[in-house]
This record gives C-alpha cells, structure tokens and sequence, in this order.
C-alpha cells in the first residue's frame, strides 16, 4: 500500500481508539450520562475532506473534540518556498493528521491538546509534525511530573534527543507571548521531521504512531485520578479566566488555527478547540499565596518536570 | 498652543464627559448601585502613556473601558514607509486617541465601540482616524436606523460624501470573514484623513470632535430605551455566543489590538475590549424563524439603515 494512504488509514484508526477510549473513561464519571462523540464528515471544495468528532456535556468532559481530516490541492502560496521546482505544472500538497482539545468540567483537571500530522509534496518534500500539551487551570506538580514523565518514556524508545529536544520546542511554541505566561506546563512539539542518514521515514512514523497511541493512556489516568475533586465558586471564575488565556492563544498564536482561517478551512472543526465558555477580568491579580498565584509563578518555560 | 497639544487635551476632555455621561445614565438602572469609573494611570517605556478607565458590574454596563493614550517614540519598522526621510536620524511618532468598548448585562441591549485617535511623524506626515460601531446581539431594527441616522447627522455637518464612504467602509472593516458574518450592524471608520485643497487640518479636527462627541447620546439614549427590556436564560445563552464572535473578531482582525500586542502596549488596556464572559457551541444553528436566526440574516455587508 501508498505509504500516504497507510498514514492516513493510521489516523483514522488512532481517531477511533482515542473517541472509544474517551467514552469509556467518560462514563465512568459521576452523572451517570451515557455521551457519545457526535460525527460530521466534511468535504473539503479544493480537495479531500475530513471526520469531526465533537464531545459536548458528558460527565466529566464539558466539550471536546477529535478531528480527523486528509486534505489536497494545489501548494498554497505561504508553502510555495518549500523545494519546490520552477516548472510550470502547479505542485501539489497532500496533509493529514488527528487534531484534539479536551476541556473538562472540573477546574481541577487539566484542559489537554495533541496533534499528530503528516504532510507531503508533489516535489518530493515531506515531514511529519505534531506536539501534546497540558493546560491545568491549577497546576498540579505530580500530575505534571506524570504526563511529562509519560511523554520522556515514549521519546525515549526512538530518540534520547527528542524528549528535552521537543520539551523546549513545546515551551517556545505554547507561549502566550503578550502575556508573558506558558499554556500551561508544556509537552512536546516538533515540526518539520523528515528522513536522514540515521533515521528512516518508517522510523519517524513509527515515533509519531508512539505519541499518537500515548494520548489516551495519559488523558484517561488524569481524568480516572481528579473526576471528583472538590471544587468551588471561586475555582470555577479561575477557570473561565484561564480559558479565556486558551482562547487568546488559540486564536493569536496557534499556527494551526492561524492556517484553517486563512485558508478557508471548515470554520466549525477548526474553532471547536475554543472552551464552551470562557471569561475575562480587568487586571486580575490573585492573593498572595494562594493556589492561582502559584499556578501563575508556574506558567513558565524552562521547568524540568522530570 | 501646540495643536498636537490642544488635540492630545480635547481628546482627554472627551473621555472625562462620556465617563461622566455613562456613569449617570447607570445610575439609572433598577438595582441601584452606585458604580464608578476605576483609573490607572500607567507609562509606556518607550515615552508617553495612558489613563485607563474601567467600569465593572454596574446597574446597565457589565464591562467597559474607556481609554485615553498619548504615546510616542521613534517610528515602529511596520510605519517606515510611511514618508519617511532617508537621514540617519531615526523619525519619530506622537499617538493618541480614546478608544472605547461597551459590554452590557441585558443581552437585549447593544456593544458599542468607539475609537477616535490622530497620528503624527516628524517627518510632517499626520493622520486622523476613526470609527464607532453598534454590535447589537439581538439585531433591533429601530435601534439601527436610530444609530445610523446619528451617524450621518454627525458626518453631513462636516462632508456630505462621509457617511456614505465611511459607512461603507465600517461594512468591509468591520467583518469576521472566517464567519463571513459583519460584526454587528456596522457604523462608520475612517483612517489616515489628512489635508487636501477642499479640507483643512482644523476642519477634520471638527469632524473627529463631532463623532466623539456623537457618542453618548447615542449610548446613554440605548441604554435607557433597553435597560429594562425582559429577557431569557436563551437569550443570555446566545449573548454568549455572540461574545464569543466579539471576541474572535479583536483577537483575529482587530488592527488596534494586534497593534498592541505587537509593541509591547499596557495589555490589560489592550484587551479591556473583551467582554466578562464568552461561549462557543459547536455548529451551532439558530431555529427557523427564531430571534437568533432573524439577526443572523442582519448581519451581513450593505444593508441600508437610513
């Protein structure tokens, strides 16, 4: 089979297991609602299409979404630089990947995103990109040691370069830069992986199939561990206002959304990582030691969480 | 005087009586609290500064600034083309202006904006600019025509070509176009308004004058027509999801936001315009002949509201 064609099948299969594994785990939170991902396909009017998959008022999670999609066409412009030759037959570009953001209800648990992507070129040119990160809107250390330690262990088996390697390109990346403030504790991140004399292209997707299949271990053991956490009034006001620093990110700085609206994406799937609400307030500054301020002196690059 | 000086102190004038005039009409409302404006005085590194206005959980307004800027420093690399001399010695700039953003509770009553602010170089090249528009979440087509025809009677006294062109212009600039949605039922905006044969520097001085000092009897006129208006916990739902479009259009297109986020600018001031709370809804779609459905079908680019 086209090597394409096997990636995009394994999207689709990683698509599958993470919204099965979702479920699962969602049921087994305390309101007892049975919530099932919500499908639309679409297709795309330049070229291919894609399988959205929305979460909306489960249990524990308050609205999520796992997309899907393979799309092509003609190289848009922004990409005309990479290896492309100077005849006159326009180049072509096939991209594909699994895209997520999970908020929850709880306050207490962590708002998580990962994307995994492949994208090719009728030149030839090809790479694999893709990053998970964490957004607590109350940073918890051991819950932060555990998803990074869980990103280290599955860097590890391909690369001992690429955990600290992408842990820095994931805090450079989930950076809110006029705020001067991380997303959240990071993750991973890296763009642009392509073939070299050391490392094949069966092995870099055999490393992006490892971060794709690490999502639902991670996300579940943290939804099983902070589902009835005790929570009140006043950590649901910090969590809109942490959400609305998502909300900031995702359409300031976030290249994947940036894309998707300047390319004419399908506007529903791209904006589906925004939060069900989120909130703002003038000048907020938390009390002196108390678990916002901590969480705030925590939101920055640089800390070693293994 | 120094007419950048005389300018810089109207404008300061300006955001004391429509301070003055929101306060006032507030007090109006039914839950009888007495609200005042919050100042913050803050300086720019670079030269200049502000004084910040916020005004939080009135009677009528839930969120609004009104804030005043005069800023200046050595001309910023993306204005460089801007007639500028080919000495060595660097040009500078002088800004300032008085930008507003009104958020109310009743989700029957309209946003507001406002900006007026005028520019100079040393180079001698100067500018005014500027705008109001009315974001209503529920479209009333009585309040359009209303806000509309204030806008023109504004802009005839000065120029009988302005409301035509600037009302056009507000339509184009005013537009979400990932949503192919105008942000509300526009208004007007004008930018680099300069001297010509017909128009002198003191005679669009006048004009600016005349549209900020437009703004509160228009919103102070909104605000007592809508105050008391009923309203459900549907409707609160939709301003939500209104807000969110409010939000997606300052985050993703607003020219004065990305400006300040870019430079560096006092972001609490920056991003005062954002409202408390925000929503998003996955593809969401209004009832057929719903309220939502009806103001759906407003907003859009042309529509003659005088």
């Amino acid at each position: 089979m086209n090597f394409k064609l096997e990636i995009t099948e394994w999207f689709k299969s990683l698509q599958d297991s993470i919204c099965n594994a979702l479920e699962e785990e969602d049921a087994n939170g305390s309101s007892n609602v049975s919530v099932k991902f919500k499908e639309d396909n679409w297709l795309r009017e330049e070229g291919g299409g894609g399988r959205t998959r929305v979460f909306q008022n489960g249990n524990i999670i308050e609205k999520g979404g796992v997309n899907f999609s393979a799309v092509h066409g003609e190289v848009p412009a922004f990409l005309q630089n990479e290896g492309q030759t100077s005849s006159s037959i326009k180049d072509t570009f096939y991209a594909t990947g699994v895209s997520i953001v999970i908020h929850p209800h709880n306050p207490m648990m962590p708002i998580i995103h990962m994307n995994v992507r492949y994208f090719e070129m009728s030149t030839g040119v090809w790479w694999f990109g893709g990053g998970i990160d964490l957004t607590p809107h109350y940073v918890n250390e051991e819950d932060a040691r555990f998803f990074h330690h869980a990103l280290k262990t599955a860097c590890d088996k391909h690369d001992p370069k690429y955990y600290p390697d992408f842990k820095k390109w994931a805090d450079d990346y989930f950076f809110i830069n006029h705020r001067k403030e991380t997303r959240g504790v990071g993750g991973i991140f890296f763009d642009k992986l392509t073939q070299s004399a050391s490392c094949s292209k069966e092995q870099l997707f055999a490393f992006v199939q490892e971060v794709g299949n690490s999502f639902a271990p991670i996300y579940t053991a943290l939804m099983a561990k902070n589902k009835n956490l005790p929570f009140t009034e006043a950590n649901k006001q910090w969590q809109l206002l942490r959400r609305g620093r998502y909300v900031e990110f995702n359409l300031v700085y976030d290249k994947g959304t940036k894309f998707g609206l300047e390319t004419n994406g399908r506007i529903e799937s791209i904006l589906m990582s925004l939060p069900k609400t989120a909130g703002w307030e003038y000048n907020f500054i938390p009390e002196p030691n108390s678990p916002e301020e901590k969480t705030l002196s925590l939101l920055k690059k640089g800390i070693d969480w293994v």
